[in-house]
């Protein structure tokens, strides 16, 4: 597998086949974890880094789940590549930062993704398409013992398993899932919700994580606690939670088909209208128009595109996707009129 | 013919088949006349105006430019037919208004109507697609001498035609041109063009005549002198001034296609894409949009709707237009989602 074999093929998250897929786009668990008896990555030396890097290289290839993966080394790649990476979801902004002996390894559906040399040895991360927090939680967890059968983590018998950022200490463990409320945006609902959500100690941000502004409205929600809790019960938590906002959503949803559905429609129709006409269209535009045509595609008035194709579309038009698909550098304007292009495309 | 009669077919001058046409949208010619030894219309009380609808009325049905005309009395008509007449350009707001004994005369193709008591006793009208100033005015100077031979109008030695409002004393003539003009919009040289037309005595006014805001780039440049120089003089000045604009409004439209092609082709689609899409839709928005996509036609850039059809969408698309096409009184929000339904059906 090559890394260009990415752009021909739908990461599995994107397929809208999970349970609430038309309102939780992806459900995603990660575990930080550091091999015992060697410095935290930010105090490694090269030699350090260097025998991480080979040790879990080394076990990763051999491990079941990582068939077929795609073994990636940061040094190798270049900004654009790094960027694709970061837009899929496969590595964070920080793998993609300099510094020496980072990788990741991809697995062959993108279900799985393990960085080397992040903030901690290893970054262990399972996305899967919808609402799958125990699913993927149980998946990690099996990779992760069959890691533990290789090589020794560092851990503590108080807190549990130890990392280079105190905020992850005892589990590990960041279950998010990315969620899509257009209408509790536009019900005005959104802002007492999220509200509460952060009340039971849950994490809200933006598509791509931490620093990012929440556009098109979609939501990471995740946990903030990873101590005193199993993983079990953290991740039951949010479900619980999730499920909760999912039910919100849904109400609104038949709120506004109730009250204003012409209103409804005609925003659902003025955004493919642009999207499937326009020439010159901004990431940010494009991501806020395809939020508006999910809504009208899972409430079945936008019928002749499907979800999966509108899923895949918000990742597309980004950046580095779009440059890879062109196969050359894009400056700006240029990536505007292709992202155009593109959707013109898809949409039609 | 009746006046639902109208609903069905297009009036000659939306069909784009005159001089110009791609930025001259129609000409018109209007003669101010009233008959001698009768009081003008403000002052006649209702025997004079009885006498003078009389009289004026048998005239007009049988002269040869008005067979099968439709001549239809204001009392007679509610306020959705007069306000239909308005939007054809077919009979002006004041005649519109309430008052007795009004009256108006329509030729088959809508090339003339001649409005009886209105601030004259008669207005006489030719309207014709593109610039077409002198044939226009060919045309209604025909029909005056012919009506000439029936009566004899109010008329100074000095002065020439005697007329209500001493504004029109003389030749009692307005001639105007109804212009496209979107690109000296878009490049913002508008300002300039418009006030060099009013510097030589030039007036500018909007869609629906003095009073009525300039909207979808569309301006209505019209002589103000009646008095001192021929029929013929006045039509030469303005149709000598209209080249030069139309000249200003190719260039600025060459300039745009060299300059900013992409950022025209996205206004133009973006345009196509909401009025083909869109399930609620303004009066003001749809003529604004229909502005671009005008454009666009004209530049070949939007092949799929012909000048013809965007012409009559100016019109069909208006608030007693849409009532009479669905045959029933619409409050203003059924007015914009049936505008809607007309346009997505009329572009797609």
């Amino acid at each position: 597998m090559q890394l260009n074999d990415l752009l021909s093929q739908t990461s599995e998250w994107l397929k809208a086949t999970g349970a609430e897929s038309e309102i939780v786009m992806s459900s995603r668990v990660r575990f930080a974890r550091n091999l015992k008896s060697l410095a935290f990555s930010h105090w490694a030396d090269e030699k350090q880094k260097e025998e991480i890097l080979g040790k879990t290289k080394q076990t990763l290839l051999k491990n079941s789940y990582l068939k077929n993966s795609l073994f990636l080394l940061m040094d190798e790649l270049n900004d654009l590549d790094k960027q694709f990476l970061v837009e899929r979801h496969l590595i964070s902004r920080e793998l993609a930062a300099s510094g020496s002996c980072k990788a990741v390894d991809i697995s062959e559906k993108e279900i799985f993704s393990i960085m080397i040399n992040e903030e901690d040895h290893l970054r262990l991360q399972v996305i899967q398409s919808g609402l799958e927090l125990k699913e993927s939680l149980r998946l990690l967890d099996t990779l992760d013992s069959e890691l533990q059968k290789d090589f020794e983590y560092a851990r503590n018998p108080r807190w549990g398993y130890l990392t280079a950022c105190p905020t992850n200490v005892g589990t590990g463990m960041r279950a998010s899932v990315m969620i899509h409320l257009p209408a509790l945006v536009m019900t005005k609902r959104i802002g007492k919700v999220l509200e509460s959500v952060a009340r039971i100690n849950l994490a809200v941000r933006g598509l791509y994580g931490e620093g990012t502004e929440a556009s098109g409205n979609f939501f990471q929600i995740s946990n903030q606690i990873t101590l005193g809790h199993s993983e079990q019960e953290l991740v039951d938590n949010i479900d619980r939670v999730i499920k909760q906002v999912v039910e919100y959503e849904r109400r609104a949803r038949e709120l506004l088909l109730k009250n204003s559905r012409y209103q409804l429609e005609d925003k659902i129709w003025r955004a493919y209208g642009i999207l499937a006409n326009a020439r010159i269209i901004s990431s940010l535009e494009a991501i806020n128009l395809l939020s508006v045509i999910r809504l009208g595609a899972n409430l079945s008035i936008v019928k002749k595109v499907d979800i999966r194709s509108i899923n895949e579309l918000f990742i597309t038009t980004q950046p580095a996707h779009l440059q890879k698909i062109e196969g050359k550098d894009l400056n700006p304007q240029q990536r505007d009129l292709k992202r155009a292009d593109l959707l013109r495309d898809k949409l039609k």
